[in-house]
C-alpha cells in the first residue's frame, strides 16, 4: 500500500529525475545518481518504477496526455463562428506556451532527440496536420497551405520561442500566444475569415 | 606558392572537414581524422590551416557571407510594387533554402549549438528583424508585430524544414521556399499589401 510518506518520496524520485534528464541527457543521468539527488535510496526507487526506462516512458506519457489538449484544439475551429476562430488560435498558443512553461524539465527531455521525444514531436505534428487539413476541406485554410509543413514550422518556432523567451523569462505566454497565434493563423487563413 | 595541385589538396581537407564535424561534432573531430579521411598527411593540413580552430572559422566565414544575401533580401521590400512583394519573398526563401540545401555538412555544423553556430543564428536573426523593424515604419509589416520574436520563429522554421524535406530529398527549394514564404508573408503583411 502507498501511503501519503510514499507519495512524497515518488515525487521527490520523479522531481529529481526530470531535473537530472532535462540537464545531462537520459543516456547519462543512472539511477543512482536520481535516487542520490533525491535524498533517497535504490530500494526506494525499485518500489515505484521498474528501470529507468519505465520511468521515461511514465513521465512522457503524462506529458502527451497534457500536451494533446492543446494540440488537438484547431479540431473544433470548424464549429466557431468567423471572428472567434482568433481568439481561439491565441488562447490555445497562449495555453501550449503555459504548458511548456511550467515544466520545462519535461519540455527539455520530450526535445532531447530521443526516439521517444521524436515520437510525440511526430506525433503533435500530425495532429496538427490532420486538422489543419480538416479546416482547409471547410475551406477556412487556404487551399496550397501544406498542412504538414505548416505543422512542422509550428512545432519549431513554438520550440525555439519556449527557449528564447520563456525560459529566460523574457515574455510570458500570453504574449507569445497572441504573436505566434496570429503570424500562423494569418499565415494560413482564406482572407475573408479573418477579422481586420 | 600555392599550386593547382595545393589547391586540390585544400579542397579535399575542407571537404573531409566538413563532412566529420556534420557528422561527429566539431570537438570530437581531430586533425588526425581529417587528413586520414582525405587521404593526405598533417604536413599537408598544416600547410593550409594553423589549426583546427582556424578552419572551422574560414569555413564559417564562408558560409556566413553567403548566407548574408539572403537574410538581408528584405531590406529592399520597401522599394517594391506591393505586387512584387510575395514574389521577392519567395524567390528570397528558395534561394536561403537551396543555399542550405547544397551545404548539409556546412548547416548541420553552424547549427550544431556551438558558440560560433549560435553566435551565426543570432546574428541572422538580428538582421532579419531589423528589416522586418523597417519596413514595419513603411506599414508594410502590421504594425503588433513583434519583429525579432517572427525572425526566431522563421529562422527555427527554416532549420527544421531543411533536415525535414530538403536533406530526405523530400521537397525542393522551390516547394518550400513558396509555403514558407507565403506563410510568414502573409503573417506579417498589412492585409492591403497583399496581392490576393
Amino acid at each position: 500500500m502507498v501511503s501519503t510518506k510514499g507519495e512524497a518520496s515518488r515525487s521527490r524520485l520523479i522531481a529529481s529525475a526530470e531535473e537530472l534528464f532535462a540537464r545531462k541527457g537520459i543516456h547519462a543521468t543512472t539511477v543512482s545518481q536520481i535516487v542520490a539527488h533525491a535524498g533517497l535510496t535504490q530500494a526506494a526507487f525499485y518500489l515505484y518504477f521498474k528501470s529507468k526506462e519505465e520511468m521515461v516512458t511514465e513521465l512522457l506519457d503524462t506529458f502527451e496526455r497534457r500536451l494533446d489538449l492543446f494540440t488537438d484544439a484547431g479540431r473544433h475551429v470548424g464549429e466557431l463562428p468567423g471572428g472567434e476562430i482568433e481568439d481561439h488560435v491565441i488562447r490555445t498558443f497562449a495555453g501550449l506556451f503555459r504548458l511548456l512553461g511550467d515544466n520545462t524539465n519535461l519540455t527539455r527531455i520530450a526535445l532531447q532527440g530521443t526516439d521517444r521525444g521524436e515520437l510525440l514531436r511526430d506525433r503533435i505534428v500530425s495532429r496538427i496536420a490532420d486538422n489543419m487539413a480538416n479546416n482547409q476541406s471547410l475551406a477556412i485554410v487556404r487551399p496550397e497551405v501544406e498542412p504538414t509543413l505548416v505543422a512542422e514550422s509550428v512545432v519549431a518556432s513554438v520550440e525555439r520561442l519556449v527557449y528564447r523567451y520563456i525560459m529566460t523569462g523574457e515574455k510570458d505566454a500570453e504574449q507569445l500566444g497572441r504573436q505566434a497565434g496570429k503570424l500562423f493563423l494569418r499565415g494560413i487563413l482564406n482572407h475573408h475569415r479573418i477579422g481586420g
